[in-house]
């Protein structure tokens, strides 16, 4: 019988620990679980995230063939550039963070033959650490792809076998650019209005006045810090202009208002509630 | 055997309809539905809306101890106007709708002896009409109660009662100005960012990049034009003001992630996260 192939997951967090567990059984792989935190590497032991967990990421990289970094954004910069002569020839090296451009940019000291794929899964809760991992935390996700020029079909093939087997709806395929405008709107930009929301100083006294649009919008304000610090600060451009439109977009709400004339106000709402009802997203969401 | 007592819901829509299921077999209260629709009433009495429906609500009045009237804010208030004389001495009535202020003032020609509660449930979807009607709509909703001053205990006691049997979490007691201040920031304003946010030009092209909290703060969008515009102009001065609140706490975070200080913006968004966390709002929410 052929030696099993070896799928590293580095970071056993909400993203990397959901990971671990969605892919055990993925083909013919066997799935290790890295990370540097001993509380982390006995919950995960216990808790079967993965086939096998270690600490020693040093140890296990030459023997790996695929790589998925999922660390914070700075983490997987600073984690290429430590162990970049450890990756095998021929090994795919991918990390599931939300910001593409810094990254792809960092992946640039691999060496030669070892193939690197941004992937970011549209997927995740307000929560944060091992112990909130699920294994269906991306079903019905979508997971971009973000190739360099010389990634391999093969490689590109197996990262979309990969997502289907998790459980996520569709693969998408883009540049680190794209990735990182259209993120600054559909997922920076949500996390800046929850926590602006949540800094209205009615916010405690409202208790008991809030309805599903409320819990909605203000879900995600419970963030991680460092996290969400290190994508907004790696995607400043991106994320000021979408803020600049969004401020543009309730400031012209807040005019039709002063005009105090509901048909043209009726008007305006007609013209963003048919936008909303054409753009049509699937739902319902597992986590909402 | 005592006849059986008789509470009527005029407007069989989203909410009304699905009250008008939800009640079924409250106490010994026989369920009447009223609409005008000719399709409505007929999908309601095909599918047990209530206990029986009917198009003449000047027919039933007379004979109602409760009536609900579940109508946009300027047909409850022309109700109450055309109707006032039909109904009986000690009759409870009620409405369900997101502005209070302009109601109660309405409800002022009812005559002595007709009690009116003014009554919000937090419930809704982002669809109208009888067909997405479903009586697990309320499950969970805070109820919210805004009595009169001569409101009667015991008319005060039977909502509390109707909250609890249709599933609601609990139930607040306010006036009708706090009620329009707090529903300005808790409900009217997520609307406004949801129908803004999707005013963006890359709405469509985003497609395959949105996760769940772009679902979770756009969902409301598809909004009722005709309702959404009368109570956001029924609640003008507290919704303009929530809404420049929002965009000073947006535009602080515009300055912040200006300023390029990693540390500082850190800092902001612990305060915002801190806030949401001691918010605590329970859910799972059902319909996200």
């Amino acid at each position: 019988m052929a030696e099993k192939k070896r799928l590293v997951v580095v970071g056993l967090g909400l993203i990397g620990g959901s990971l671990a567990m969605a892919l055990k059984g993925f083909e013919d792989y066997e799935i290790v679980g890295v990370d540097i935190s001993e509380p982390t590497l006995r919950y995960a032991a216990e808790h079967g995230v993965g086939d096998m967990v270690t600490g020693d990421a040093a140890g296990v990289l030459p023997g790996a063939d695929v790589v998925v970094l999922a660390l914070h954004p700075r983490g997987i910069v600073r984690f290429l550039q430590e162990h970049r002569e450890r990756f095998r020839p021929g090994c795919l090296v991918t990390d599931v963070c939300g910001v593409k451009t810094a990254i792809l940019e960092g992946a640039r000291v691999l060496p030669e033959g070892v193939d690197f794929i941004g992937c970011h899964p549209m997927a995740g809760t307000e929560f944060s650490g091992i112990e909130h991992a699920f294994p269906e935390l991306f079903q019905g996700s979508h997971w971009i792809l973000v190739p360099r020029e010389n990634s391999t079909d093969g490689h590109i093939a197996l990262l979309e076998r990969l997502a289907g087997h998790i459980g996520c709806r569709d693969v998408y395929r883009t540049t680190a650019q794209e990735h990182d405008a259209m993120i600054a709107y559909t997922s920076q930009l949500m996390h800046i209005i929850a926590v602006s929301v949540c800094d209205d100083p009615m916010l405690f006294a409202c208790r008991g006045f809030e309805g599903s649009s409320f819990r909605g919008c203000t879900r995600v304000a419970a963030l991680d810090v460092g996290l969400w610090t290190e994508l907004f600060s790696m995607n400043r451009p991106a994320l000021s202009a979408a803020l600049d439109r969004l401020i543009g977009h309730l400031t012209a709400y807040r005019e039709a208002l002063d005009r105090e004339d509901p048909k043209a106000l009726a008007e305006k709402l007609s013209v963003s509630a048919a936008r909303k009802r054409k753009m049509d997203l699937p739902g319902p969401d597992l986590l909402e």
